[in-house]
């Protein structure tokens, strides 16, 4: 069942003995979703606990800081930024069939939940949670605006991308009109920072970047043997499929990662009006337009071949 | 003379046959203030040209493709942006001394013109056109309105940095709610887009960066060897001095280049607290806190060693 804004805020209100879930591989804005809504509910005196099947990465530590809570028997289950229950991890077992507010900005929402409370035009989860803290009339607290704060910026690229909107900037400014929180360190360790180690591997992924269609195609393939001889393997590479993108001119970017002998995972992004995930289903694959993939089988050479035939198509070339 | 807000807007609204200069190496915050300011000037029927020393680089095409203006014989001199005439370089001559009005917003501006309307809180030289357009009555165009949100963009670098305002947030929120515009595409061509060479010079470069003192100090030496192996030359290299920055949990970042045998031009960065001016100036050189260099001669294992002394004492290690 779709509810609104002020149902929502009621039901979070009522509620008490919360766990509040955050999807697997938890990035920004569920992060910051579920602990501001800890903050929130903390302040009314509730019990609260937030869960995750995986740790929460280090970076974010400034969020979960002060603690996920204590350990109790919940009477109320909560979601956060979770668009289908498979992405509960191991977590979906024991909640999967349990959530009684789900809390989400993502239009694919399977509305798996009791209630789901859906805006599909806020840039993140954490923009909603800010509009739940208004309608619920709570004062937040400084560390519930870095946890909104974050989510939006992560969620956006820093205001990058075209799911930016103008609310988001709003917030922005509220909170920092509200709160003197260091909103470019926080920015320098969401985007700025890298491993160096992740910095060498990508630094070679780049030296081993083709360029074909006069440029609008750029491919960065791995074999096996490559990954060897970067000292990686394919999980290393995960998040270096936007790498061939940053290329000038570039229309579709293309990741190929060999994962057994002859079998190549294949990363497909676009840069602009090309859809990558038409190209994708010719191949056998799908995803989204401006990200998708697909698996193909067969030699480094005629795999390139196959994704030079599919994308020069739709290139014109 | 430093004037105010509705001064700066009388003056304007009075002049006539006005020149907008902008400044060497031009940049998205002195172009876009330059065409915004010639869109509004131009709503008032008045005859503008907006001139530089410099070309303006191909990827601001979208703000200067409405054109500089027509050819006139000036009788009103205006500045943006442009912080000490010294910045003007070749059209210091003609115009150095003959500026009736500066709209900046950098804190160390000389006082140079006649007039200056000085707002050293706005976080981009843009976020001050939109408040004179205001001032002034003007419906600003859509062209100028993506001229106002690039020079912001570019300023605070996609709201990442510290002199992220809560203002320029709710000016862009006030530009996106008006006006359709792709911020997005702005934001990619301004930030996320390299050439390809640009790319692969930058993974040479991040190959060979070292790290010392646990990870505080990371740096990249390139010699006139390496720069010739690389295909490169010192011009190429530059803006590369933030890539020591990147790595997690450094401190301190240094880019090294070979100028003439055995006389290297360091540039130095600080990712936070250590002021490396006061560390330059002990090597001679200089800057800001967070951004400062100098020029060292010896071996480059002499350098070295004498810079790592230098960071090092700072660091405590």
């Amino acid at each position: 069942m779709l509810i609104g804004l002020s149902e929502a805020a009621c039901f979070l209100k009522d509620c008490d003995d919360v766990v509040v879930l955050t999807h697997q591989s938890p990035d920004g804005d569920c992060i910051g979703a579920g602990f501001a809504l800890k903050d929130i509910l903390d302040s009314f005196g509730k019990r609260c606990r937030v869960i995750c099947c995986d740790p929460f990465p280090k970076r974010y530590d400034f969020m979960t800081e002060t603690g996920c809570g204590e350990d109790f028997e919940p009477k109320t289950v909560v979601a956060v930024d979770i668009a289908d229950n498979q992405l509960m991890g191991s977590l979906r077992e024991t909640y999967g069939d349990r959530v009684q507010l789900c809390i989400d900005h993502h239009i694919s929402n399977t509305g798996y939940a009791e209630r789901t409370f859906l805006n599909a035009e806020a840039s993140a989860t954490c923009e909603i949670i800010y509009e739940l803290a208004k309608e619920m009339n709570v004062q937040i607290s400084r560390h519930c605006a870095a946890c909104i704060y974050t989510g939006i910026a992560t969620d956006t690229g820093c205001f990058k991308y075209d799911c930016t909107t103008a609310r988001c900037h709003e917030i922005t400014a509220e909170l920092m009109r509200q709160f003197d929180i260091n909103y470019a360190l926080i920015n320098r360790n969401m985007f700025d920072v890298k491993s160096v180690g992740r910095m060498k591997m990508e630094s070679r992924a780049v030296e081993l970047m083709e360029t074909f269609c006069g440029g609008k195609l750029t491919m960065i393939c791995i074999t096996a043997e490559a990954m060897e001889k970067l000292g990686v393997d394919g999980n290393d590479l995960e998040g270096c499929a936007n790498l061939p993108l940053q290329a000038e001119g570039v229309e579709v970017g293309i990741m190929m990662k060999e994962r057994e002998k002859d079998v190549y995972k294949i990363s497909m992004r676009s840069a602009g009006d090309v859809n990558v995930s038409e190209i994708c289903q010719t191949l056998g694959g799908g995803g989204h337009a401006k990200a998708a993939g697909c698996l193909l089988k067969g030699s480094v050479d005629e795999v390139k071949a196959q994704l030079l035939k599919a994308v020069g198509r739709v290139l014109g070339e």
